[in-house]
């Protein structure tokens, strides 16, 4: 079956194929696909899906597979397309500070690699040393950053775009500013591999920043830390980071590495600021909205190395809750104010199904990460759990997903947040760029077309 | 004939119908509408679409009408729908520092409401006193602090938008992030009335920055002034603004106001720092930049009035050009490593074609706007050179359109911007959303549908 695939790179073998079957979402199923495509160059990329779209093959693009929300899972009778070979950083500009690099470069070798040129790239999502920039442009990637510099579209120029039927087309332009046309840039970063696979990338870049200082804070209650969070932001702060963890994130984390913290800790807020001269007085504020609400200690650092180390603390939340027999992360993003009436309801729900939830998060966005910890017997509590989550969010007037994408694991909540005529648009622009539907069907959207031999149940 | 239009606020007034039928881009032909609606209600917005699509006949969106791309000018037979009377601000949220307007709120009224709450809506196009926030977002529209803040999407969290058969959708979020499906949002961005109208939007804002200040320089040559704007940039900068005239547009501003400039200046470059505390020290390393760059004076200012007094004079160019009998205002942007090179073509273009070319613009974005300044006799030669700098541009690899849009002015050049397979997408994209094709047609992209009547040559 797999000959009819005019590509070198293809495999069958069945046990890179079972390798290559899931991304990192807990408990989304995957079908067995019938071929991998390596792509090794465009037109790999651009044959593979001429040939799936004449023969109606399902399609499903995959990067580092780093995801979060089963976008990446193999669909029966599939081909996987996966990019992680297009990974050379093509360009660094320093002059007009971009870089155009392939979609499989890892997204902290991008940020390393523009270091050394005095350039900043700032998306930096938590999987930043295991994701690709192509996933990251195909969720629009968030990470700790984001409430000071913006997401991962924030600095997305231009891309180029193999459509459904194997055509090539670029959008944007490498220049700050246009508006020639419909965004098309915008509309492919975060489509999640449904409208077309993109197989180069221009992003912004920005002049380096200093580098970071940081302050922790302790509180006995997540309570307090949103309170916290609330009053600095509200004095016109804007932190390079500010991110919220709760007692049982810290435990997992402290199982792994001693970060030093106070022992009881109800929740610890840690504040980053890259200003430069004034960092100091950031971090002093910080430290004032802290102690105003009820923190039992602040500590505010003056090296960028303890920084860096409390961050790194920060970034191993996903690696800790490994530990745990199984977990369901969420990600739903409210409006700040809400942030506390959303932590205390979660407590609430994980109270009421029986199970533990770690939260933890960029508190500055209102984008919080609840991950249901469970064993195995604890499947269809948990399941409950995490929806109730994002039920919750939405009444708070957020939103299901600030950064990890729909993927599979969520597409049965897209529609309780959007409304039918955006959800109908969603239908027609899929419709219009992608008319078999060969493109990751049923991910993000049920859409109509191939998705078949998809287990639509989710599967513990 | 109108009296079939269920609305209310509907007019078929000759006298009223000729008042509306242009926006302000020059020598863009405008037909002859059947009727105005002055929307005074979503219903009313939603009437008329509905009426519309149901009979095939075209619909014009319009706002203040202060285009630049005759992109609001009436077709033969269709109806205005002007929604300038939706001009509440219903919403200023201080602590989640968003409002949600209605489109016909004037960006300088919004800017300074939220200003009087401590905060700050940046996007700022010259034409901020009389431009609608309904514009701006169809417009994508820029302005003078780009540079450091970004465009008018940049700043859009979410939309009400009435689709072409008057169906309402909401698309986006209030919070600070979200990825759940499509982002239909930056899609209607700067989509100029073809795809939907606008009828609600959900801005962001910040924190009040500090008052600026200001330091002008002035060089013998635009070609010094543009290399000291590399050098300034290249150090890693980002002021707040950063804006360039030529000797004919000071000519131009000085004849309506007295700037106090010295005589026989070849370019002038000012530039703008919020940055507070740190305000001094940027503006100190602009004077070297410039100073080494052969400026002949530099003048930095310790007082935000006089910074004030000198961006008045920046913005006065678009009224100062008005003195001229024709002019045609183009809007290219490109890398700016390549200003120089741009400014010294338009020089040679102006000569070539004999016609007065004043350039100003944002150097610090590579986005100029060079103004072909013309006798009625001249119309030809003009026109010529107009396309010429748009030639220029993308040979330049930039864009035909920093932030005006491409309306009716510019819609032969997308073609020549975009690969075809871009603009397939657009059409399918038009097709799926407005399947009649009755919204704006012919604008943005030559749609095949109902765009009757329209006169494609432009008429002098």
């Amino acid at each position: 079956m797999t000959s009819q695939l005019p590509v070198d790179a293809t495999t069958d073998d069945p046990d890179v194929l079972a390798a290559y079957r899931t991304d990192r979402a807990a408990f989304c199923p995957s079908g067995t696909p019938r071929a991998l495509v390596r792509a090794r160059s465009l037109d790999d990329v651009v044959e593979t899906l001429r040939w799936a779209n004449e023969n109606n093959v399902p399609v499903v693009p995959q990067g580092a597979r780093t995801g979060l929300s089963g976008g990446a899972n193999a669909l029966d009778g599939c081909v996987l397309l996966n990019v992680e070979k297009l990974d050379q950083i093509l360009e660094i500009d320093v002059e007009e500070q971009i870089a155009v690099v392939q979609p499989g470069v890892i997204n902290g070798t991008l940020a390393a690699a523009v270091a050394e040129k005095g350039l900043y790239y700032p998306p930096d999502p938590g999987s930043k040393d295991i994701s690709s920039i192509g996933g990251n442009v195909a969720t629009n990637a968030g990470g700790m950053c984001c409430l000071k510099y913006g997401v991962t579209g924030d600095f997305v120029r231009a891309l180029q775009v193999v459509l459904a039927d194997g055509r090539v087309m670029r959008t944007g332009r490498r220049t700050a500013k246009g508006v020639a046309g419909y965004d098309l840039t915008r509309l492919f970063v975060g489509s999640e591999g449904t409208l077309g696979v993109v197989t180069e990338v221009t992003v912004a870049l920005r002049s380096a920043a200093a580098r970071p200082l940081a302050a922790v804070a302790f509180f006995d209650t997540m309570s307090d830390a949103c309170r916290a969070v609330a009053d600095h932001l509200g004095a016109g702060f804007r932190p390079a980071a500010l991110e919220l963890m709760d007692a049982a994130t810290i435990e997992a984390v402290g199982r792994m590495r001693d970060l030093g913290f106070p022992p009881g800790v109800g929740a610890v807020l840690i504040a980053q600021s890259d200003a430069g001269t004034r960092a100091p007085e950031e971090l002093a504020a910080f430290e004032g909205s802290a102690r105003r609400c009820s923190a039992t200690e602040v500590i505010v650092s003056d090296d960028p190395a303890e920084a860096d180390l409390l961050m790194q603390g920060r970034r191993l939340v996903g690696l800790a809750l490994e530990q745990y027999p199984a977990s369901l992360v969420d990600d739903i993003c409210v409006p700040r104010r809400n942030l506390a009436v959303l932590v205390d309801g979660i407590e609430r729900i994980a109270e009421e199904h029986g199970v533990t939830i770690a939260t933890c998060g960029h508190a500055g966005d209102g984008n919080m990460h609840p991950a249901v910890l469970f064993d195995l017997a604890q499947a269809d509590a948990a399941q409950r759990a995490f929806d109730e989550i994002m039920r919750l969010g939405l009444k708070l007037g957020g939103t299901i997903t600030g950064e990890h994408g729909v993927g599979f694991l969520k597409r049965a909540w897209l529609a309780r947040e959007l409304d039918e005529t955006a959800l109908w648009s969603h239908h027609q622009i899929k419709q219009a760029l992608d008319p078999r539907g060969i493109l990751n069907p049923g991910r993000v959207i049920n859409s109509t077309a191939t998705g078949r031999g998809e287990n639509d149940q989710r599967s513990f």
